[in-house]
């Protein structure tokens, strides 16, 4: 016996979860968009709030649920056999996806800021953003060099392996945060007038606020999913994974 | 080999880094008491703001450092053989400490805000953070009656345990998060008028911001810490895990 195994009650098979989390993504999706669109007055490239609409819809899209999704590819049991390589394309391919997503969602608030006069990078939630975004890349570029090229030798691998795994979590931990972060701060911004004050929780605040709680779900269900031991890919399925254990003499 | 061995390079001791964790929430707690005292006007029981100010200092402290202490117990490796109890003791008591300066931490700022005649609980930052507590609350209870007690039977703290560990890191990560969202709430509100204004990074806000980024990088430390298979309690080593054990057919 390998993993410490959970009680039989807690065995949770992946894929119905994975579905659940997927329904839950989508729903995150629509209601950032149901808010800039029903609350915020919709979208445009004019540097209005307008612009500013897309920052929350492609951050919650790109970093939270497209990157949440590339995190699980490994924990779809279908990739635990035969070749690594289509399933690492698929999971680079997804992070990539969410990074240009997460970049134009940078560039949607800069470009606001700018044509507005307003400074960058000043809050606590621009900092804590822009430093989850920073570690992404980060993240994203010591993947692609050490598990897609083919110069990295078997023992870089190994070393680098819990290190990504570990900030895999961690960026979407922070992701969420800055998620929840930014719709409490944009509520501030936005409803301020009489009738319409966030201290008088009118319907878009109970809206939004539920939007920000079930990102939080989200985002506390993946970083556990990613966590189950009984879920991870079993090491020894793969040759590399033998090939590692063989030079950290496993 | 039974656990998923990390390369040698990652291998660092856990004392060491509990004693770094340590320095880094003292500073946590420290940051927050001087935020409040030197640019917040310092602490009172009269109902204004300094009545508030106890909000961020009991939170921080009790919320994230006293709680991520009480966490981390059984990873300490010194509590791995003899007696389970006395260490049972010490996390529960550890945690109720926590809880009791959370509570007092709510109680500032419903305190403040109706002596203002500001309505209660419609912030995000508020939905998310009196839901960490709530969670906080069960988590104790259940604890308390499931594994210090003595009426509950083996198979039911077998069921029960890995609920209450994946609850204490995320009770933890969403802590973590309402305190950067209310740091962040609380330099808009603070920071308005002309050159101290919020957007112009005036020293409390480098200095505020600095304080969020410390907590957002000791919360990510303890869910480490507490995920890291070679630092966890071997479940070999009990009594308690060997009836739990026998009960599961393991």
């Amino acid at each position: 016996r390998c993993h410490h195994r959970s009680p039989a009650m807690l065995d949770v098979p992946f894929l119905p979860f994975c579905a659940f989390l997927g329904a839950l993504g989508l729903l995150c999706v629509a209601m950032v968009g149901t808010w800039c669109q029903h609350w915020r007055g919709g979208f445009s490239l004019d540097g209005s709030s307008r612009t500013f609409n897309w920052h929350p819809v492609l951050m919650v899209t790109g970093l939270v649920v497209l990157y949440g999704a590339a995190a699980l590819v490994y924990r779809i049991p279908n990739t635990w056999s035969g070749p690594k390589l289509p399933w690492k394309v698929l999971h680079g391919s997804l992070a990539l996806g969410a990074f240009v997503l997460t970049v134009l969602g940078l560039a949607a608030v800069f470009c606001f800021h700018n044509s507005q006069g307003t400074p960058n990078m000043y809050s606590l939630h621009s900092w804590m953003g822009l430093g989850t975004v920073l570690l992404f890349s980060c993240q994203w570029v010591a993947g692609f060099g050490a598990f897609l090229l083919p110069w990295a030798p078997t023992w870089l691998r190994a070393l680098y392996k819990p290190i990504h795994v570990f900030f895999g979590s961690t960026i979407l931990m922070l992701s969420v945060a800055s998620c929840v972060s930014g719709i409490n701060e944009k509520l501030f911004f936005s409803l301020k007038n009489g009738t319409m004050a966030y201290k008088l929780l009118p319907a878009e605040a109970v809206f939004a606020n539920t939007l920000g709680l079930l990102i939080l779900i989200f985002g506390v269900l993946v970083v556990a999913a990613l966590a189950r031991p009984s879920w991870k890919r079993p090491d020894s399925d793969s040759l590399d994974s033998r090939q590692v254990q063989d030079v950290l003499g496993g």
